[in-house]
Parts: structure tokens; sequence; C-alpha cells
């Protein structure tokens, strides 16, 4: 690992020479340089957290004057109860998982003497954009080293006291292990990002760590693929059949248990049948928990009875919005088509949610509606790599290809065909005349 | 199917909202389409190949005059032996495979009453850019409607009269099927590439089918994801231990079994110490199958004795090049670590291979060079979706993330994940006093 102030393209170019060498270490090599990682951050410790405490100090001025947002300030906090721990834990857990690296995943008689395997293997390099969270630098050259891939991490500018500090610290503690130097590179030079993103002849693939703004500018600026999503624009459809008390938790669930978050759900399609029935009391519960429902004239016509409840008439925008606070829009529907179709038009393909008793209707709205997440009476929540038990998460992804959904270590990965063979013409094989056929036979993995 | 000179804004939105309707038919409404449009073909046989001889006229004028190449035209002619009963049967291959949609890749209890599955399923829009061969139009219609995935298909202007007539003979036969009328049109607009390639918002994978050129252009012109490859730079390394008689069966079928194929052999890397032993023979082999060979000092010297040989002197370019013909550039490397640094500086990341009888030589190639095929002691022809087993090819592709190198119905598929619970809260989850863990249990597919 290392600092680096070089030109974007020798970084890139450094980084693919280095992910050669990344990509044949065994993983005995691979896990001991991620405890040697982990070692030397438990011991620099206190030299860490002040270097965050610089940093904190300058974003709370900043913060405070109005020029940076109290929610970055909150992420950039190292100190914070359990962070530093969760970090350092984090880097033992990727240790840990099973190696992605070099599983067979089909392997095919051609003929006799001629065998192919398809084997996984490292992508190539990885540049990693982030914001304010100083632990993903040590999360994320976890998840390279563990699978491969070289790496270079270009970090926001409020985190770069904590920034240069864990980087220090990691590049120490890998100059003793078998990672080539600049398998891991944290680039330092202001302004790159734009140069570091035209580098797609050496980078293979872009991974943001930020502000949907961040995202969204990324996947603008750059040739290379981009896993991750730019909005989390979920929705819940809430059938006249739902349960009408469980559908509460679901609800609420979904909405609060971290409103910030991309899975949590920012519009609730009412069926209109249930308008009378199970909406009332989702309104009421999501109201007691401090929601603001913005509403279309029937769903305010259902609950205008209940006179104490946060509701506002809601605008066009509401439904294309992603709020990430304690605010959800509220359209009536009235059919499941009309939901799909509202979503498959409004939702960002991320994850989205039907509450009904009628299996027939929920697992057409799972194969209808176009997202990475279609779940039955289940919360939009769940959408996390840790919660589907994949041990880590790269990122969320709403891209079409490669991986969707909650992505795991797999999500690093891409496969190459290896051949042994004893030197057989392909001319000799085929239909017709004096041409043997080729045998196919798949064999035990 | 339609064919239409709609705006490519239409196009592409139409084949979005077909995209939702044919992603949900069964496997049984899309083989019937299949077999219906296979039907339809072998009726009408006789106009299309009608209207292919007027494309083929027009193509012959234009390539007696030099404005079109003689393999363009070679590539028009439908009425060559074989060629339209293999465009018939290849439907009925395609229909014949298993359904690559809805199958589950993976099941876990997360909890009690709470289940994730990831399950296939479609990628949504493909855009198909090709050149002169239209029964490629019959070829991806199938792989498209097999695969669940809409289609926008632009042919060159070289195959218009048979396009068009293949085209209405799909379209009236699809009329008649499950298959939304705008699940694949055909774009019949001239000059409208560019636009299409920016309907980023509805399109979701762009296949080219065609020259290199066309390749390059695409992939620099769009931010779609492209499947395919630009280039088959495909090299072998000849090391002194690999078997001087199969040694020549193996590079002369890699050169010469289809010199035009993205898969045939490009640079042939010579140990040094191979250069009296083994080299001479294949050298001798490839000159009497009419290879020209383009050689560095040593590997010139090397066969100096042997005056009858096409023998000419290698220039840098040639190592950088994809010849597509009976031309080989051969180089001298003194080590197995010079012969992977060549490949990986000037592949195409395709297909290379290694002759060696040194089984830790070979896998040290397998696992070092960066390509979507490294082979041992076998033909770089081999790779091929057929010859793998696919039962069809897609294209090859030397993309680093989704699908690499020869690509079947599965490159056409990506997965979602469903799950079906019962409205629980996923605050209740997770470590710490009062929270439920999850479970996380596979369970069988």
């Amino acid at each position: 690992m290392s600092l680096t102030n070089a030109s974007p393209e020798a970084v890139a170019s450094a980084a693919r020479s280095a992910s050669f060498a990344l990509a044949t270490l065994p993983a005995s090599a691979r896990n001991d340089a991620l405890q040697t990682i982990h070692d030397a951050l438990a011991a620099a410790r206190d030299d860490i957290l002040a270097a965050n405490a610089r940093d904190l100090e300058l974003a709370r001025k900043a913060a405070a004057d109005g020029s940076l947002s109290q929610a970055l300030v909150s992420r950039l906090d190292l100190g914070k109860k359990g962070k530093w721990e969760d970090m350092l834990k984090g880097i033992l857990d990727v240790k840990d998982l099973a190696d992605p690296i070099g599983q067979v995943q089909m392997r095919t008689k051609l003929d006799d003497d001629l065998v192919m395997e398809r084997v996984s293997c490292p992508i190539g390099v990885l540049l990693i954009i982030f914001e304010a969270r100083p632990e993903v630098i040590a999360n994320i050259a976890s998840l390279a080293i563990k699978s491969g891939n070289a790496a270079i991490l270009k970090g926001g500018k409020e985190s770069t006291e904590s920034f240069v500090a864990i980087s220090q610290t990691i590049s120490s503690a890998l100059a003793a292990t078998q990672v080539p130097n600049s398998a891991i590179q944290l680039v330092t030079t202001r302004d790159v990002i734009a140069q570091l993103l035209a580098q797609d002849r050496n980078i293979d693939l872009v991974i943001p760590r930020g502000s949907n703004d961040l995202v969204r500018y990324i996947k603008e600026s750059t040739k290379i693929p981009v896993l991750g999503h730019a909005d989390g624009l979920c929705s819940i459809y809430l059938t006249a059949s739902a349960d009408k008390n469980k559908a509460l938790d679901a609800v609420v669930d979904s909405k609060t248990s971290y409103p910030a978050a991309c899975n949590s759900v920012e519009t609730l399609l009412v069926q209109d049948a249930a308008l009378s029935t199970v909406f009332p009391g989702v309104a009421a519960a999501l109201c007691s928990k401090g929601v603001s429902l913005r509403c279309d004239p029937p769903s305010k016509a259902a609950i205008a009875a209940l006179s104490d409840l946060a509701v506002q008439d809601a605008t066009p925008d509401d439904y294309d919005t992603e709020h990430l606070s304690l605010t959800i829009a509220i359209k009536t529907v009235a059919s499941l088509d009309d939901a799909i179709a509202h979503i498959n038009a409004h939702g960002s393909g991320h994850t989205d949610a039907i509450l009904t008793s009628d299996p027939a209707e929920a697992e057409r709205f799972m194969n209808e509606v176009d997202s990475a997440g279609v779940y039955w009476n289940a919360s939009t929540r769940l959408a996390d790599g840790m919660r589907y038990g994949f041990g880590t998460e790269v990122g969320i992804s709403t891209n079409k290809i490669h991986a969707r959904g909650p992505v795991g270590l797999e999500g690093l990965t891409i496969y190459k065909y290896k051949i042994r063979g004893d030197y057989q013409a392909t001319a000799a094989y085929g239909e017709g005349e004096g041409k043997k056929p080729w045998k196919h036979e798949k064999m035990a993995l």
C-alpha cells in the first residue's frame, strides 16, 4: 500500500501491474495481510483517533457556519461508540470468509484429455471513491486484498487527516507482507477524480461510497462500470388483505428504523379497498413515530377523522423523491397492475415490497416488479449484505448486469476458462463425415 | 416484432415497456414463439432468398469497384451451402435449451417464516447492432425471446433487403404468439446508431456483431454496458518441453483452421531454448499451410537453414496487430515470466495458450495470464460457445465483469432477490441485548 500523489495515469498503470501479482497470491498470504493490517491498526489506535479528532474539529467548525452537514460530521467520527471496534472486527470477519478466488464453477469434458474449467478470479483493478467515512479505507482495503483485486482509494477532503493516518499505518503494515506495494494505493492529490474516472484502460470497476450526488456524478462521468446505486426509492404496496396488525410492524420498520438508509421506504401505495380498513392503522402508527405523511386526496380523506395526524398534500414530485427522512409519500392505486406500473416507472429498481395475504398476487408482484429486491410481507430494510448472510457488503447495486442487490465478495470476482488438453486440433471435431463429436460431459466440481 | 422508423427514444421506451410483459411469459409461451418463427421462416424461404439475392447483387457490384470487401459479400450470402438450414436449426436448438429464467441460485432461511431466494431473470432491453450477416436477426431474436429480454435490432445497410424480408416474416409470425409486439423491434431508420447508444435509461446491454471497428466505435460511444470484444489478439507460448510432433497440430490449427476468426492465434512466443528444437518443425508446418512468418532476429536465424520458408522481419507493430489472415508474428522470449508479461501487455485478454510438458509451468501460465481463456496444450480456436458446450453463443466477451469468454444464454440473464416473510421488523434483529440473531441457514435449491 502506498500513499501517492503520482499522476492518475501512473497510479492506474501501477495498480494494473500490481494486480497481476496480487491475483496469484495464495489465500494464506492474503489472509496474513489482513491479520497484519488488523494488528497494526489496533496498535495505532491513539494516533489515528487523534488525527480523526483534528478532522472532526474542522468539520464541526464548517458545520457551525453551515458549509457542511451535521450528518457528514457524524459519519466522520471514528470515536463514536463501537465504530473503531467494528472497523477492526470487520477486517477479521472478511479474513474469515471463504476464499472467493479459485472456485471451480464448471468442469466439462470436451473430449478425452481435453477438460475445460471455469474458475473464479479477481476482476483486476478497483477504484474506490468515498466521502466522509474514514473507516471505509480499512473496510475496502480488506475486501480488495481478500478478493485479490488491486485498489485505488480516493477519499473526501473532510477526512484527510484520518485517511492519511490510517493509510500510513496500513502501508507500513503491508510492507512486511507479500501484497505488492502498489496493490493498494491511496491518492492524496486533490481534484483528480475526473482524471481517475478516465483511466478505463487500467481500471475495471468503480465503487463509489457516498452521497447520491457523488454516485450520480460518477455514473455520468465514466465509461468504467460503476457498482452501486444512485437512488434508493423503495415502495411498499399495501393491499386490503394484508394482516391489519402485522402490517404496522413492516411499514414502520421500513420507514423509521434508519430513515437515511437507501433501503428505507419512500412511497406507500395503498390499494383503494384498503383505505378504510388496513391503512388508517398504518398511518396512525407512522405518525406516532414522527413520520410526516404526504397524501393524495383519497388517502387524505381516508384518515381525515384522525385529526391529530401530520398530513400534507402530496405533490407529483413526492413520488419521485428519496426523502431520506421521516417523510413518506402516499398514493392510492386501484389494482396490482397500477401498483406495479407505478413502481416500474417511479422506483429506482432497489427494493420494493407487497403486503398481502394472497399468494398469487404476491408472486405476480415479485415477478413483474423490476427491482433488485422484491419482497412479500417483509420490510424493505432487509436489503443489506449482512442481513442476507453474505458476511460483508461491497455495496448495493441497481445495475442490470454483473451484480444486483446487496453485493458480497462474489461481486468483486469474475472467472476465466482454463482448458487442459493434448494438443488436439479443433478442425477434427464437429458434425459431418470424418469429424469427431464433442463429448460435452459435465464433470464433478 | 415490429419494423419501425420511430425515433430512438420511442423505440427504447416501447422496448422497456414490452420487456416487463415478456419477462413474465412462461417458458412454454417463449418456446412456442420460437417454433412459430422457425416454421414461418421455413415457409418463406424462397422470398427471403430472393431478397438476399438482391442485396448480394448490389454488394457484388460494390465489391467489384472496390467499395466493399469480398469477405463482407461472402458473409451476406444466405444461399451459401448449409447457411439457411443452420439458421433454422439454430432457432430450434435455442428452443431446446434449458430455460435460463426462474432458476433459483440461492435459498437462505433468514429466520423462521423469512426465506430469501436469488432467482435468475432477464436483463431487460438489449440493443443488437450488426453488419452484414442477415441470419443474425433470426439468431438474436431467438436468444432474446428465449431469455425473456426485449431486443432492438439495427442492421447494416448492405443487408437491408434480406433484413426486411426476414423481419416481416418474423413479425407476422409473432403476431399470433404471446410475445408483445414491441418486444423485438427492427429499426430501419438509417444513421441512428449514435442516438440508440444514448438511450442508457431504457437500454441495458449492447451486443455488437460485426467488425472490430464497429465494436470499438460502439465501446467508445456509449455508457451502456457492451458485451463483446473489439480485438482477438491471441498468443501461443511454445516452450522447449512441448511435444515436438503434437505441437504442430495445435499451432497449425490455431492459425489456419479459420484465420479470420477472433480466436485464431496472431503471435507465437518462442522460448529461446525451443528455437533449435521444437520451433523449426512448427515454422515449417505453418509455412506448408501458406502462413507468412514475421520473425524477430533470433527466430529468423533459427530457421535460416530452411531456405524455402516465407519469412519476413517483424516490426514492433506486428505484436499489436490482429492480422486476421495467414500471417503470424513470432517473438523469442527468455522465460515464462517474459511470455506472461508480453501477453498481458500486448494481448487483448481473449484467449492464450502455453505448449509445455511441465505442469507447474502450465499452471503458472494459466493463473498469471489475465485472459478470458488460458489453455494448456490446446488450440486457441476452442474459444467458442458451441465448443464449450453452451449450445449457443451470444458472443465472446473480453469484459472483466458480468460475462467473460464465450457467452451462452446465461449472459443474457441477471437475478433478483425474492423474500417471503411474515411482516418481521428488521429492528428486532442483530447483536446485543434483546435482539434476535439471524439464522442464515442455507436451504436446498
